[in-house]
């Protein structure tokens, strides 16, 4: 039986002053490096031995990657860090506050925005100083793979190849594998693992700071999901 | 001009209590943890932007690289761990108290087994515990490759060969690297890339916390050596 678990990052200082945060290295606040605690925790408890370790380019799911193998003892195992899994850039509203975006578009927009599978938020000025064209992590992209805005079907067309060329592989291969990232390009592999439809994934929410186990067969089915 | 930075890390539980260590997986303790900042601000001040790290499979090395590229602020930066970049095995000296194992051996020999270039120590039974063929993060390596003992004649045997493969093309590359890693895994780097002979290696002591920044020609001969 192969196994692959999911960690969510917990709140970060922009989670606590309700900020659209995407792309933006926001890093975890007190609470969510409890939260990160928390799952390394239940990780150890259930004896769970990584192999192969997976997280995004944002530090907030970095340090959840590490604190959870740390508290687990195995702070050893490989990890990749891969701008495939960040999470969905939120375009143009990344550093505003939700309620002030409430304000001004109006409560329904902004609903859509959060929570369509495929409306796109207002697109990023690719001159705007948080813009990823700026960053040096991810120079070594061509800058018509940066996003200026995601929603969650673009989101998982950049997510997705990396699970078919990485992650799956290495659950094919019986590794244990951890992906630590975020809400969106976890709920993007789920709709895939789980053959999800557009129209119910936006339902499905990830709780932070508790494993979501996945076992699956030899062609990656599932046959049992649980949270620890 | 090509450059790469050396890390050692600080102080670990087994430094307090006086017992050698080698491959035993030590935590940093606080003032380990405290020079790993130090070392990390020495780098922000100085502007360093790494493109790749690489750190051992050790606990001590892995979080004062963790340490080091979040507080400057680069927590993304891909990081490759690898047991070639292990402290030397101290064989069956690791657990000992070193003053105890002088009181033993007299002072004399546990000085040649600490300070000699090509004195082995006693071999560690491949049955005691702490052996690596009981540890599964070496479970991908060919039994008679795991070292039950090293001088540091054998330690850049096993270095040598990774920083010929992987560090040296990455600085070739011009990628400015970071190197986390222990005194005799950074002292075998040190001997390679500064061809120090095997009668002055065992002079250079690399300070904990303090990062040793080498800048390089385009054929990797040393330009200039500082401490930040």
């Amino acid at each position: 039986m192969k196994k692959i678990v999911f960690v969510r990052h917990g709140r970060s200082e922009w989670n606590a002053s309700n900020q659209f945060t995407g792309w933006v290295d926001v890093a975890l606040d007190d609470q969510g490096i409890e939260e990160a605690h928390e799952a390394g925790r239940k990780l150890k408890e259930a004896g769970i031995e990584f192999d192969l370790a997976f997280t995004s380019v944002l530090k907030r799911a970095i340090k959840t990657c590490h604190i959870v193998l740390e508290d687990s003892d195995q702070l050893w195992v490989p990890e990749i860090k891969t701008w495939r899994l960040n999470e969905r850039h939120y375009g143009a509203l990344q550093g505003l506050n939700k309620q002030e975006t409430a304000d001004e578009y109006g409560a329904e927009q902004v609903q859509l925005w959060r929570r369509s599978y495929d409306t796109l938020p207002p697109m990023l000025d690719p001159d705007d100083p948080h813009s990823a064209l700026n960053d040096r992590r991810y120079a070594h992209l061509q800058k018509r793979v940066i996003p200026m805005g995601e929603n969650l079907e673009t989101t998982l067309a950049r997510v997705i190849p990396f699970w078919e060329d990485h992650i799956a592989p290495a659950v094919l291969d019986d590794k244990t594998v951890l992906v630590a990232a975020h809400g969106n390009s976890l709920r993007a592999l789920a709709k895939y693992i789980e053959e999800i439809s557009d129209e119910d994934i936006m339902e499905l929410e990830i709780p932070t700071g508790q494993p979501l186990v996945y076992e699956l067969d030899d062609d990656l089915e599932v046959i049992q999901k649980y949270y620890l």
